[in-house]
């Protein structure tokens, strides 16, 4: 199978995917399967009762990935999708997700992928979702994800979520159960210009002993745009979690940050820090000293702040 | 006029008042005053249309106080005040406010204060309010302070409000509009014992180029209490803000921490930082390797962070 310029764009952008990977994987377009296939400890097979997959990955597995890109060339094109990821006891692996979206049209694309991700005892995840958009007509580029994941007794998570650009307006819900000696961190990287507008909330519950969750939040809102960020972490019992919330507020932009600690047991620990503020200053004139422009220099600065 | 044993003790617990001080004046007993008195530049005068003053201080007014607690002697008294206070130009004040109840009875004590308070331009006041409840029967001390605050161009205040002990039941709810280069700053105590429940509510806008705002916020939720602490800091121009809060949480209170930053311009400059958990174990060993018994720790521990 061969893959088209827009296509091999989309996916480079989202995933790094030049050509068709090896191993298990997923490419999703315009709503059908373009690409599909399981490895012998990873496998991906049709929701029966509903669009979308289950990825099942087997007891001890490890260093292994699965890509599961979606892409969405159709103008106006509607999408929604369920899918699931079972990742098995002692399991280590990388998930390589991510949505790419080419709308050179009036109508509004949009894909709605709802993702509920169980992380057994002791594995291990790593996953990774990129968000882009392009097109330079007025159609919208709209990016809905719902995620749940559960992290069962001692299981790792790294959730590493980007929006890199081109995306027009997006609502993105997280929700996390933290199990006993389980940890769980999300990095959540957003960029928004124009008039884009993004909205994230994510709700952590720590239900078991020793769970840890961390939440990092790093935004850049430039010209027109708005950004909100909720994160709640609810500490049920002896546990650990943590808040970070930092964004860089550019131009006529808006920037809501509102994290949530609630403690319900004495012996949780949460804490959180914020800080919603322009580039300093001091930054941008050490930079142009160096011989850059004040364009390249406030690039500099935010895409070092967003790595 | 002669002050009897309760009243001395509640006012003294509120307002450190031995005696009836010096100066303006109004004490206020059971919904009646018990003692009013203006001075030259500060005047006190009754709400022509509800219960409650208003005092008045004339500009340029400096290094005077006025005293203005509010007193609860008769079981299940529910008292409703709406007071203003206008803090004349240039004029530099201390207000010390507060109420204390005594309540040895199965009924519900209930004191609202309303409070609006205007700080004119260039105008400094420290405004002091503290709660206490007494009374070893089932009757609820409650007390619900709601504060409108304005500080004009170049004002400068700070409210200090804090909750000693006995307060079974108190929604707190502040609200602050910082004009040009005006700077609040509000510091809230809380502790929390028993089922006693606290919620309070600070919103901040900060209207005015170059105003700024802080708010702190220390509690200690013991037994089976709990706390709810929602802040908001609305930064609406070239402005700084920070919010603060701390708490200690012990036995099997909950806690919920809310602040909230709103950049509505992309000169604002907004952070905060959250901290909840229990005392530090390193902190008690040290203080009982010192002679004192693990209670007597604890206390000196929450003494000095409620301080």
């Amino acid at each position: 199978m061969k893959l088209n310029n827009i296509e091999t764009n989309l996916l480079d952008a989202i995933a790094n995917i030049k050509d068709i990977p090896e191993g298990a994987l997923n490419i999703r377009k315009d709503g059908q399967a373009l690409a599909r296939s399981s490895s012998s400890n990873i496998s991906i097979t049709s929701m029966s009762d509903k669009p979308g997959m289950v990825v099942e990955v087997k007891s001890d597995t490890v260093n292994e990935s699965v890509h599961v890109p979606v892409i969405l060339t159709q103008p106006g094109f509607q999408d929604k999708v369920y899918n699931t990821f079972i990742i098995g006891e002692r399991a280590d692996v990388n998930i390589i997700a991510g949505c790419g979206i080419h709308n050179p049209s009036h109508m509004s694309s949009r894909h709605d992928g709802i993702h509920e991700i169980i992380v057994k005892k002791d594995a291990k995840m790593r996953y990774v979702e990129k968000h882009y958009g392009e097109g330079n007509e007025k159609g919208k580029n709209v990016l809905n994800p719902t995620t749940v994941i559960t992290l069962e007794e001692g299981a790792f998570a790294e959730l590493e979520m980007v929006q890199i650009q081109g995306v027009d307006d997006t609502v993105r819900s997280t929700k996390a159960y933290v199990k006993a000696n389980a940890s769980l961190k999300i990095v959540e990287r957003l960029l928004t210009d124009g008039t884009q507008s993004a909205e994230s909330t994510i709700n952590i519950y720590i239900d078991g002993k020793n769970g840890s969750a961390q939440i990092i939040s790093r935004s850049v809102a430039q010209d027109d745009s708005y950004q909100g960020f909720h994160a709640s972490l609810i500490g049920k019992t002896e546990c650990l979690g943590h808040v970070e919330c930092d964004a860089i507020i550019m131009d006529n932009a808006k920037i809501k940050a509102v994290p949530e600690l609630w403690a319900e047991n004495s012996n949780a620990v949460l804490t959180h820090e914020a800080a919603i503020g322009k580039i300093a200053g001091e930054q941008l004139i050490k930079l142009m000293s160096l011989g850059l422009t004040e364009q390249e220099a406030i690039d500099t600065i935010i895409n070092s702040f967003l790595k």
